[in-house]
Protein backbone atom coordinates (compact mmCIF):
# COMPACT_ATOMS: atom_id res chain seq x y z
CA UNK A 1 0.00 0.00 0.00
CA UNK A 2 2.00 3.39 -0.96
CA UNK A 3 -0.69 5.79 0.65
CA UNK A 4 0.15 6.91 3.81
CA UNK A 5 -2.34 4.70 6.79
CA UNK A 6 -3.19 7.23 9.99
CA UNK A 7 -5.73 5.33 12.43
CA UNK A 8 -7.86 7.46 14.25
CA UNK A 9 -7.97 6.03 17.16
CA UNK A 10 -9.55 5.45 21.20
CA UNK A 11 -6.62 2.82 22.09
CA UNK A 12 -8.85 1.04 24.60
CA UNK A 13 -11.36 0.45 22.19
CA UNK A 14 -12.12 -2.99 20.69
CA UNK A 15 -13.01 -1.31 17.43
CA UNK A 16 -9.83 0.10 17.34
CA UNK A 17 -7.48 -2.16 18.47
CA UNK A 18 -9.25 -4.94 15.51
CA UNK A 19 -7.69 -2.71 12.92
CA UNK A 20 -4.67 -2.57 14.91
CA UNK A 21 -4.26 -6.47 15.02
CA UNK A 22 -5.52 -6.69 11.45
CA UNK A 23 -2.02 -4.30 10.78
CA UNK A 24 0.11 -6.48 12.71
CA UNK A 25 -1.07 -10.01 11.44
CA UNK A 26 -0.61 -8.55 7.72
CA UNK A 27 2.71 -6.82 8.32
CA UNK A 28 1.20 -3.19 7.64
CA UNK A 29 2.55 -0.33 8.96
CA UNK A 30 -0.49 2.43 10.06
CA UNK A 31 0.07 4.94 12.18
CA UNK A 32 -2.13 6.28 15.16
CA UNK A 33 -3.64 9.36 16.27
CA UNK A 34 -5.75 8.99 20.00
CA UNK A 35 -8.66 10.87 20.96
CA UNK A 36 -10.29 10.91 24.26
CA UNK A 37 -14.04 9.77 23.88
CA UNK A 38 -14.28 10.70 27.59
CA UNK A 39 -13.55 14.49 26.81
CA UNK A 40 -16.14 14.20 23.37
CA UNK A 41 -13.22 14.62 20.92
CA UNK A 42 -14.93 12.73 18.46
CA UNK A 43 -17.74 15.13 18.83
CA UNK A 44 -16.22 18.38 17.59
CA UNK A 45 -16.81 20.33 14.94
CA UNK A 46 -13.65 19.59 13.18
CA UNK A 47 -13.66 15.73 13.93
CA UNK A 48 -17.32 15.63 12.35
CA UNK A 49 -16.32 18.01 9.37
CA UNK A 50 -13.05 16.59 8.33
CA UNK A 51 -12.85 12.90 9.95
CA UNK A 52 -16.43 11.45 10.25
CA UNK A 53 -19.64 12.83 10.45
CA UNK A 54 -20.64 10.19 12.17
CA UNK A 55 -18.42 11.16 15.57
CA UNK A 56 -16.87 7.82 16.29
CA UNK A 57 -13.63 5.57 16.01
CA UNK A 58 -11.98 4.20 14.62
CA UNK A 59 -11.61 6.16 11.50
CA UNK A 60 -8.98 5.05 9.02
CA UNK A 61 -7.41 7.36 6.95
CA UNK A 62 -5.99 6.58 3.35
CA UNK A 63 -3.99 9.42 2.15
CA UNK A 64 -6.87 12.02 2.03
CA UNK A 65 -9.54 9.72 2.02
CA UNK A 66 -11.07 8.57 5.24
CA UNK A 67 -13.14 4.81 6.46
CA UNK A 68 -15.15 4.93 9.22
CA UNK A 69 -16.11 1.85 10.66
CA UNK A 70 -14.40 -0.71 12.11
CA UNK A 71 -14.87 -3.77 9.83
CA UNK A 72 -14.52 -1.84 6.99
CA UNK A 73 -11.07 -0.22 8.28
CA UNK A 74 -9.81 -4.18 8.76
CA UNK A 75 -11.06 -4.81 5.11
CA UNK A 76 -9.22 -2.61 3.71
CA UNK A 77 -5.74 -3.08 5.54
CA UNK A 78 -6.15 -6.88 5.07
CA UNK A 79 -7.23 -6.39 1.35
CA UNK A 80 -5.28 -8.86 -0.87
CA UNK A 81 -3.88 -10.63 2.44
CA UNK A 82 -4.32 -13.98 3.66
CA UNK A 83 -6.90 -12.84 5.98
CA UNK A 84 -9.45 -12.57 2.91
CA UNK A 85 -10.43 -15.91 1.93
CA UNK A 86 -10.95 -15.78 -2.30
CA UNK A 87 -13.46 -18.60 -2.30
CA UNK A 88 -17.20 -16.53 -2.93
CA UNK A 89 -18.56 -18.90 0.06
CA UNK A 90 -15.99 -18.64 2.22
CA UNK A 91 -16.10 -14.71 1.59
CA UNK A 92 -19.33 -13.93 2.39
CA UNK A 93 -19.33 -16.85 5.32
CA UNK A 94 -16.59 -14.26 6.93
CA UNK A 95 -18.75 -11.49 6.12
CA UNK A 96 -21.50 -13.19 7.39
CA UNK A 97 -19.33 -13.49 11.09
CA UNK A 98 -18.34 -9.68 10.58
CA UNK A 99 -21.96 -8.67 10.46
CA UNK A 100 -23.28 -11.09 13.17
CA UNK A 101 -20.47 -9.30 15.64
CA UNK A 102 -21.45 -6.08 14.76
CA UNK A 103 -25.20 -6.68 15.51
CA UNK A 104 -25.44 -9.52 17.86
CA UNK A 105 -21.88 -9.33 19.74
CA UNK A 106 -20.83 -5.66 20.16
CA UNK A 107 -24.29 -3.97 21.08
CA UNK A 108 -24.17 -6.05 24.40
CA UNK A 109 -20.43 -7.34 25.01
CA UNK A 110 -18.89 -4.29 23.68
CA UNK A 111 -21.50 -1.80 25.23
CA UNK A 112 -21.48 -3.48 29.04
CA UNK A 113 -18.05 -3.27 29.46
CA UNK A 114 -17.72 0.66 28.36
CA UNK A 115 -20.98 1.36 31.16
CA UNK A 116 -19.58 -0.99 33.47
CA UNK A 117 -15.40 -0.45 33.08
CA UNK A 118 -15.99 3.33 31.55
CA UNK A 119 -18.78 5.21 32.70
CA UNK A 120 -19.17 2.90 35.93
CA UNK A 121 -22.35 1.08 37.56
CA UNK A 122 -22.80 3.95 39.68
CA UNK A 123 -23.38 7.07 36.68
CA UNK A 124 -25.42 5.07 34.15
CA UNK A 125 -28.52 6.62 33.59
CA UNK A 126 -32.25 4.80 34.06
CA UNK A 127 -32.22 3.13 30.84
CA UNK A 128 -29.15 2.21 30.77
CA UNK A 129 -29.51 0.25 34.09
CA UNK A 130 -32.72 -0.97 32.51
CA UNK A 131 -31.42 -2.09 29.60
CA UNK A 132 -28.49 -4.38 31.32
CA UNK A 133 -30.41 -7.19 31.84
CA UNK A 134 -31.44 -8.00 28.42
CA UNK A 135 -27.83 -6.99 27.21
CA UNK A 136 -26.39 -9.29 29.48
CA UNK A 137 -28.88 -12.48 28.16
CA UNK A 138 -27.70 -11.37 24.54
CA UNK A 139 -24.12 -11.12 25.34
CA UNK A 140 -24.09 -14.86 26.98
CA UNK A 141 -26.13 -15.78 23.52
CA UNK A 142 -23.28 -14.69 21.70
CA UNK A 143 -20.35 -16.63 23.44
CA UNK A 144 -22.90 -19.74 23.64
CA UNK A 145 -23.55 -19.26 20.11
CA UNK A 146 -19.23 -18.47 19.37
CA UNK A 147 -18.52 -21.96 21.74
CA UNK A 148 -20.89 -23.94 20.05
CA UNK A 149 -19.56 -22.95 16.47
CA UNK A 150 -16.15 -23.30 17.43
CA UNK A 151 -16.61 -27.53 18.41
CA UNK A 152 -14.12 -29.32 16.38
CA UNK A 153 -13.42 -25.88 14.49
CA UNK A 154 -9.99 -23.97 15.20
CA UNK A 155 -10.80 -21.08 13.34
CA UNK A 156 -14.44 -19.27 12.17
CA UNK A 157 -14.00 -20.09 8.44
CA UNK A 158 -12.20 -23.02 6.93
CA UNK A 159 -9.07 -23.78 7.90
CA UNK A 160 -7.10 -20.44 8.46
CA UNK A 161 -7.22 -17.70 11.08
CA UNK A 162 -9.27 -15.16 8.88
CA UNK A 163 -10.74 -11.48 9.53
CA UNK A 164 -13.88 -13.04 11.08
CA UNK A 165 -11.57 -14.03 13.67
CA UNK A 166 -9.74 -11.10 14.39
CA UNK A 167 -12.74 -8.96 14.65
CA UNK A 168 -14.40 -11.44 16.95
CA UNK A 169 -11.53 -11.43 19.08
CA UNK A 170 -11.18 -7.63 20.15
CA UNK A 171 -14.09 -7.60 22.44
CA UNK A 172 -14.27 -11.11 23.18
CA UNK A 173 -10.96 -11.26 24.63
CA UNK A 174 -11.79 -8.70 27.55
CA UNK A 175 -15.42 -9.81 27.93
CA UNK A 176 -14.65 -10.22 31.36
CA UNK A 177 -14.40 -6.39 31.59
CA UNK A 178 -18.12 -6.69 31.43
CA UNK A 179 -17.82 -9.39 33.83
CA UNK A 180 -18.93 -12.00 31.24
CA UNK A 181 -17.33 -15.41 32.74
CA UNK A 182 -15.60 -16.92 29.44
CA UNK A 183 -14.98 -19.89 31.35
CA UNK A 184 -18.53 -21.22 30.09
CA UNK A 185 -17.13 -21.28 27.04
CA UNK A 186 -14.31 -23.44 27.04
CA UNK A 187 -14.01 -23.75 22.99
CA UNK A 188 -13.96 -19.91 23.60
CA UNK A 189 -10.93 -19.70 25.26
CA UNK A 190 -8.98 -22.49 23.75
CA UNK A 191 -9.70 -20.42 20.12
CA UNK A 192 -8.59 -16.70 21.97
CA UNK A 193 -4.63 -18.79 23.39
CA UNK A 194 -4.72 -19.99 19.56
CA UNK A 195 -5.03 -15.97 18.24
CA UNK A 196 -2.59 -14.89 20.90
CA UNK A 197 0.00 -18.02 20.09
CA UNK A 198 0.11 -16.40 16.40
CA UNK A 199 3.80 -15.39 15.93
CA UNK A 200 2.60 -11.45 15.02
CA UNK A 201 -0.21 -11.43 17.63
CA UNK A 202 -0.49 -7.77 19.24
CA UNK A 203 -1.77 -7.42 22.17
CA UNK A 204 -4.32 -4.40 23.19
CA UNK A 205 -2.16 -2.57 25.27
CA UNK A 206 0.80 -2.88 22.79
CA UNK B 1 -23.88 -19.23 -10.19
CA UNK B 2 -24.31 -22.68 -10.93
CA UNK B 3 -25.63 -23.67 -7.23
CA UNK B 4 -29.52 -23.35 -6.34
CA UNK B 5 -30.06 -19.96 -4.40
CA UNK B 6 -32.74 -20.15 -1.67
CA UNK B 7 -33.58 -17.49 0.64
CA UNK B 8 -34.95 -18.30 4.02
CA UNK B 9 -36.87 -15.37 4.48
CA UNK B 10 -40.15 -13.36 6.01
CA UNK B 11 -41.11 -11.19 3.28
CA UNK B 12 -42.08 -7.95 4.97
CA UNK B 13 -38.50 -7.60 6.27
CA UNK B 14 -36.45 -5.23 5.00
CA UNK B 15 -33.10 -7.39 5.67
CA UNK B 16 -34.61 -9.87 3.61
CA UNK B 17 -36.11 -7.59 0.69
CA UNK B 18 -32.44 -6.37 0.53
CA UNK B 19 -31.55 -9.69 -0.91
CA UNK B 20 -33.96 -10.26 -3.63
CA UNK B 21 -32.97 -6.79 -4.65
CA UNK B 22 -29.97 -7.60 -5.47
CA UNK B 23 -30.83 -10.50 -7.08
CA UNK B 24 -33.21 -8.62 -9.06
CA UNK B 25 -30.36 -5.58 -9.96
CA UNK B 26 -28.02 -8.71 -10.77
CA UNK B 27 -29.86 -11.01 -12.92
CA UNK B 28 -29.66 -13.66 -9.91
CA UNK B 29 -32.35 -15.71 -9.93
CA UNK B 30 -32.92 -17.01 -6.01
CA UNK B 31 -35.72 -18.98 -5.03
CA UNK B 32 -37.83 -18.57 -1.57
CA UNK B 33 -38.78 -20.45 1.44
CA UNK B 34 -41.10 -18.01 3.76
CA UNK B 35 -41.30 -18.20 7.41
CA UNK B 36 -43.67 -16.65 10.12
CA UNK B 37 -41.72 -14.88 12.54
CA UNK B 38 -44.54 -13.65 14.63
CA UNK B 39 -45.54 -17.50 15.21
CA UNK B 40 -41.75 -18.07 16.42
CA UNK B 41 -41.16 -20.32 12.65
CA UNK B 42 -37.22 -19.32 12.94
CA UNK B 43 -36.88 -20.12 16.31
CA UNK B 44 -37.28 -24.01 16.28
CA UNK B 45 -35.05 -26.84 16.80
CA UNK B 46 -35.49 -27.88 13.08
CA UNK B 47 -34.47 -24.07 11.80
CA UNK B 48 -31.73 -23.83 14.80
CA UNK B 49 -30.02 -26.94 13.65
CA UNK B 50 -29.97 -26.82 10.19
CA UNK B 51 -30.57 -23.26 8.74
CA UNK B 52 -29.10 -20.46 11.60
CA UNK B 53 -27.70 -21.47 14.74
CA UNK B 54 -28.76 -17.44 15.60
CA UNK B 55 -32.69 -18.13 14.98
CA UNK B 56 -33.26 -14.77 12.70
CA UNK B 57 -33.79 -14.95 8.94
CA UNK B 58 -32.62 -13.69 6.11
CA UNK B 59 -30.08 -16.73 5.52
CA UNK B 60 -29.28 -17.34 2.12
CA UNK B 61 -28.90 -21.03 0.99
CA UNK B 62 -26.53 -21.72 -1.81
CA UNK B 63 -26.28 -25.08 -2.42
CA UNK B 64 -26.15 -26.98 1.03
CA UNK B 65 -24.53 -24.28 2.50
CA UNK B 66 -25.94 -21.46 4.38
CA UNK B 67 -25.03 -17.35 4.97
CA UNK B 68 -26.88 -15.99 7.64
CA UNK B 69 -26.63 -11.57 8.06
CA UNK B 70 -28.50 -10.08 4.96
CA UNK B 71 -25.57 -7.73 4.33
CA UNK B 72 -23.51 -10.92 3.22
CA UNK B 73 -26.23 -12.72 1.80
CA UNK B 74 -26.27 -9.63 -0.61
CA UNK B 75 -22.22 -9.49 -0.67
CA UNK B 76 -22.52 -13.18 -2.21
CA UNK B 77 -25.50 -12.50 -4.61
CA UNK B 78 -23.73 -9.91 -6.04
CA UNK B 79 -20.20 -11.12 -6.38
CA UNK B 80 -18.53 -10.28 -9.47
CA UNK B 81 -21.19 -8.15 -10.67
CA UNK B 82 -21.57 -4.20 -11.25
CA UNK B 83 -22.87 -3.31 -7.59
CA UNK B 84 -19.50 -4.26 -6.44
CA UNK B 85 -16.65 -1.90 -6.90
CA UNK B 86 -13.75 -3.49 -7.10
CA UNK B 87 -11.08 -0.32 -6.99
CA UNK B 88 -10.14 -1.52 -2.49
CA UNK B 89 -10.97 2.32 -1.39
CA UNK B 90 -14.25 2.16 -3.22
CA UNK B 91 -15.05 -1.33 -1.70
CA UNK B 92 -14.29 -0.48 2.05
CA UNK B 93 -16.36 2.95 1.70
CA UNK B 94 -19.35 0.10 0.82
CA UNK B 95 -18.74 -2.02 3.24
CA UNK B 96 -18.56 1.16 5.41
CA UNK B 97 -22.15 2.05 4.39
CA UNK B 98 -23.01 -1.81 5.23
CA UNK B 99 -21.55 -1.90 8.64
CA UNK B 100 -22.75 1.24 9.57
CA UNK B 101 -26.63 0.40 7.81
CA UNK B 102 -26.30 -2.31 10.43
CA UNK B 103 -25.06 -0.63 13.26
CA UNK B 104 -26.95 2.57 13.10
CA UNK B 105 -30.02 2.77 11.12
CA UNK B 106 -31.53 -0.83 11.30
CA UNK B 107 -31.58 -1.14 15.46
CA UNK B 108 -33.34 2.14 15.07
CA UNK B 109 -35.84 2.40 12.37
CA UNK B 110 -36.46 -1.12 11.77
CA UNK B 111 -36.71 -1.82 15.26
CA UNK B 112 -39.24 1.30 15.39
CA UNK B 113 -41.02 -0.04 12.42
CA UNK B 114 -41.50 -3.77 13.83
CA UNK B 115 -42.71 -2.10 17.32
CA UNK B 116 -44.75 -0.13 15.95
CA UNK B 117 -46.11 -1.56 12.44
CA UNK B 118 -45.99 -5.26 13.98
CA UNK B 119 -46.33 -5.70 17.56
CA UNK B 120 -48.52 -2.89 17.80
CA UNK B 121 -47.37 0.48 20.45
CA UNK B 122 -50.21 -0.98 22.85
CA UNK B 123 -48.17 -4.09 23.14
CA UNK B 124 -44.93 -2.73 23.73
CA UNK B 125 -42.92 -3.95 27.20
CA UNK B 126 -41.78 -1.10 29.65
CA UNK B 127 -38.23 -1.00 28.19
CA UNK B 128 -39.40 -1.24 24.73
CA UNK B 129 -41.55 1.83 24.96
CA UNK B 130 -38.53 3.58 27.19
CA UNK B 131 -36.21 3.14 24.41
CA UNK B 132 -38.36 4.54 21.93
CA UNK B 133 -37.02 8.41 22.00
CA UNK B 134 -33.78 7.33 22.26
CA UNK B 135 -34.13 5.55 18.90
CA UNK B 136 -36.30 7.80 17.59
CA UNK B 137 -33.76 10.40 17.65
CA UNK B 138 -31.01 8.06 16.47
CA UNK B 139 -32.99 7.06 13.48
CA UNK B 140 -33.30 11.00 12.66
CA UNK B 141 -29.36 11.44 13.25
CA UNK B 142 -28.96 8.25 10.66
CA UNK B 143 -31.51 9.58 8.30
CA UNK B 144 -29.89 13.12 8.35
CA UNK B 145 -26.62 12.01 7.78
CA UNK B 146 -27.71 10.28 4.90
CA UNK B 147 -29.00 13.27 3.51
CA UNK B 148 -25.84 15.29 4.42
CA UNK B 149 -23.86 12.63 2.26
CA UNK B 150 -26.06 12.99 -0.44
CA UNK B 151 -25.73 16.35 -1.40
CA UNK B 152 -24.14 16.61 -4.71
CA UNK B 153 -24.67 13.17 -5.04
CA UNK B 154 -26.22 10.51 -6.71
CA UNK B 155 -25.13 7.64 -4.92
CA UNK B 156 -23.23 6.76 -1.94
CA UNK B 157 -19.85 5.88 -3.14
CA UNK B 158 -18.62 6.78 -6.43
CA UNK B 159 -20.46 7.56 -9.48
CA UNK B 160 -22.95 4.55 -9.64
CA UNK B 161 -25.23 2.52 -7.63
CA UNK B 162 -23.68 0.04 -5.68
CA UNK B 163 -24.51 -2.71 -2.50
CA UNK B 164 -24.55 -0.49 0.36
CA UNK B 165 -27.64 2.01 -1.53
CA UNK B 166 -29.39 -1.44 -1.97
CA UNK B 167 -28.98 -2.59 1.19
CA UNK B 168 -29.31 1.76 3.16
CA UNK B 169 -32.45 1.63 0.51
CA UNK B 170 -34.76 -1.66 1.81
CA UNK B 171 -35.61 -0.08 5.85
CA UNK B 172 -35.09 3.51 4.55
CA UNK B 173 -37.69 3.70 1.86
CA UNK B 174 -40.21 2.34 4.35
CA UNK B 175 -38.85 4.26 7.54
CA UNK B 176 -42.72 6.01 7.12
CA UNK B 177 -43.83 3.12 8.46
CA UNK B 178 -41.65 3.73 11.85
CA UNK B 179 -43.32 7.66 11.64
CA UNK B 180 -40.08 9.04 10.56
CA UNK B 181 -40.59 11.88 8.51
CA UNK B 182 -38.88 11.19 5.08
CA UNK B 183 -39.98 14.75 3.85
CA UNK B 184 -37.24 16.37 6.24
CA UNK B 185 -34.57 14.70 4.01
CA UNK B 186 -34.91 15.79 0.72
CA UNK B 187 -31.65 14.48 -0.77
CA UNK B 188 -32.71 11.24 0.33
CA UNK B 189 -36.11 11.27 -1.30
CA UNK B 190 -34.68 11.92 -4.20
CA UNK B 191 -32.16 9.15 -4.19
CA UNK B 192 -34.96 6.49 -3.28
CA UNK B 193 -36.96 7.65 -6.70
CA UNK B 194 -33.66 7.16 -8.25
CA UNK B 195 -33.20 3.73 -7.48
CA UNK B 196 -37.23 2.87 -7.79
CA UNK B 197 -35.95 4.42 -11.01
CA UNK B 198 -33.92 1.40 -12.15
CA UNK B 199 -34.79 -0.63 -15.13
CA UNK B 200 -34.50 -3.69 -13.51
CA UNK B 201 -36.04 -2.16 -9.85
CA UNK B 202 -38.03 -4.76 -7.61
CA UNK B 203 -40.54 -3.79 -5.29
CA UNK B 204 -40.99 -5.07 -1.48
CA UNK B 205 -44.31 -6.43 -2.07
CA UNK B 206 -43.17 -8.53 -5.74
Amino acid sequence: MSERLLLHEYAESGNCYKVRLTAALTGVRIDRQEYDIMKGETRTPYFLENVSANGRIPVLQAGDRFIPESNAACYFVAEGSHLIPTDPFDHADMLHWMFWEQYNHEPNIATLRFWMKWLGPDNLTDLQRLQMPAKRQAGNAALRLMDDHLKGREWFIGDEVSLADVCLFAYTHVAGDAQFDLKRYPQVVEWIERIKGHPHFLSMEA
